[in-house]
């Protein structure tokens, strides 16, 4: 059905697998920095518009590959798809971030949610056989979905938040209506993942974008522990063809040690954790994806090449042999700045590509 | 000059001496939350005319003692009267965050910093020896000052910021420049924080609320060394008492087996640390302080003890013989919501006074 692929360097890192350089993709690596998303964002009118139309998706997806020699794609949309298919009602008002029109404060509106029909994320599937098949093979498309303590966050908070009040006064005065909840968001994320799947998506993540804000021992019972949720359900193959599952959690370097227990095959991390100790906990368990600061990209190309090869260093040579062992995929360790100059992401990969190759000399 | 001390279960917890219980004050105790805070700040028209005026200042530092058992009172001001005083023109407008007129962006604005005249931070001074006479021997008067990273975040982006692309930009293609500026703040914070003690000042914590934000090695070189270089110069002792010295980083768990290291007594820790780990790692050299969810005070009152009770289990219980050894001393991991109901502080205090005391027998 699809073409053969022609580059693997990402899939076989994910694997613990051998290869000749680090691949590399960045996490909103289609997004506002570029020109010409912004320029497809205006015909689209808005975020959801162009997350919603198949074609303008497949092009946005597309346009940094055609810019830098990124080893990986991942599906333009966004975290908060699974909630809005609960009928919560998802929107962006310009300038700022998502919101939700009816957020879920109390036992009544908990009572109500459940797995959405898949049919209404069906523009989420058909952008990623749209993707996948505009590919042609290049690189693999990563699908992903937001973890269901992340879109609890969201449903609970109805938007972004400083302090994450509402959702925990609810974990906190109220974990029954919390566990309710997450038990459903796990469910709806497995099945989401699932049906990405079979549309093509060649390997899965599941971004905790805010387990990072929880208690040690809430992080474990109200995040990791719905994670893990979502990890036993998920499809390890599809067609005879193994699917990596990547798992992020912001701010989570506490719980690295922990994690490692977790039933996925590469665990991202942000900038605050030292790669070579992430190794020495997990290396032999997971493949590690990350984790230099955006914010290196506004610095110049010298600068970045600097902090490229301290990134690579601290992880160390990764494995080089036969069967599987310890492996790097570079990325950012968050989203990249839409203020970010498109020139130094070219830097940036090039120094990954050449310096990592270096380095298996 | 002062009267004697009648409750000294903080001071001796920081110095790791037993105690008979676990010492508790909340970052932030007199603030928003409490009504009477709330008719003070109404009556001083403005957050710097409540900060800046002795009376008032002396006033609202009183108020959450007048309510809660509390083991030690902090000096009411703000992290920000350093750069205040550097000349960048601090103002609070209502409803959001402090601003800096006159923002340091470049080499020209960094060549224009000094060490500031302490005689512009007297209201500051003026106010510690006005709260310590009207505690009049009850509890010990921490003072505080932000660290030299904080106040170069706030000093380059002008105001708060989520993503710090502006300091972290000068950070990573100007190190020289961003050097020089700490350089300066960790002078400057030292003969503050020595100003305070010779004012009065029983204890000094050292905020460093946004080293949590910077990279590993970033880290090290930019927040902690500096934090470093401030507790170099700090007073030990004052007129033959001992001062004891806290470091709070928030977001900083992945690094305390280094601040171990730190020249302090207290380590500050936020809530997504494990407290029982951080004993093993350095609470044979440092009392730790914190570390609850200041979010677990919107529960209810049987659910806030049970959380109380699980960080005081975390921590296990304190060294209670002679000479010194692991001690504790209960704080939020971070500055009280002002949405907290007043009521439910009162549980918490007393629910850490009366669990630490059964706990020692």
């Amino acid at each position: 059905m699809y073409a053969p692929l022609q580059n693997d360097t990402f899939i076989r890192a994910c694997l613990g697998q051998a290869t000749e350089h680090t691949p590399v993709w960045l996490m909103r690596q289609a997004g506002r920095y570029l020109p010409e998303y912004r320029a497809t964002r205006a015909k689209a009118g808005s975020f959801m518009g162009l997350a919603t139309n198949t074609d303008f998706a497949t092009e946005v997806t597309l346009q940094p590959l055609e810019r830098y020699a990124l080893d990986a794609a991942i599906l333009f949309s966004d975290i908060l798809t699974v909630p809005d298919a609960m009928g919560l009602g998802l929107s962006f008002a310009t300038g700022e971030g998502p919101k939700f029109a009816n957020p879920v404060r109390d036992e009544a509106a908990v009572d109500k949610l459940a797995v959405p029909d898949m049919g209404k994320l069906r523009y989420v599937f058909d952008a990623v056989t749209s993707i996948r098949k505009a590919l042609n093979g290049r690189v693999p498309l990563i699908g992903f979905s937001g973890s269901p303590w992340t879109l609890a966050c969201y449903m609970v908070e109805g938007a972004g938040s400083d302090d994450y009040r509402l959702v925990k006064t609810m974990l906190y005065s109220r974990p029954d209506l919390m566990h309710r909840m997450l038990q459903i968001n796990a469910d709806a994320v497995a099945l989401y993942l699932n049906t990405q799947i079979e549309a093509g998506a060649q390997a899965v993540m599941i971004f905790d974008s805010w387990g990072g804000v929880l208690a040690d021992g809430a992080f474990q019972s109200f995040s990791m522990a719905y994670t893990a949720r979502v990890l036993a359900q998920l499809k390890r193959e599809h067609q005879g063809v193994r699917i990596p599952r990547i798992v992020f959690t912001k701010g989570g370097g506490l719980w690295l040690e922990e994690m490692g227990a977790l039933d996925c095959d590469v665990l991202g991390l942000d900038w605050t954790v030292n790669l070579g100790r992430a190794r020495q906990l997990v290396g032999h368990k997971k493949a590690l994806q990350g984790n230099i600061d955006p914010n290196v990209l506004f610095a110049n190309a010298p600068q970045i090449e600097a902090e490229v090869a301290k990134v690579l260093q601290s992880f160390g040579t990764p494995h080089q042999g036969g069967g599987t062992g310890p492996t790097h995929v570079f990325n950012l360790g968050h989203g990249i700045s839409q203020y970010t100059p498109p020139e130094n992401v070219a830097v940036l990969v090039e120094a990954v590509h050449a310096q990592s190759r270096h380095m298996r000399k």
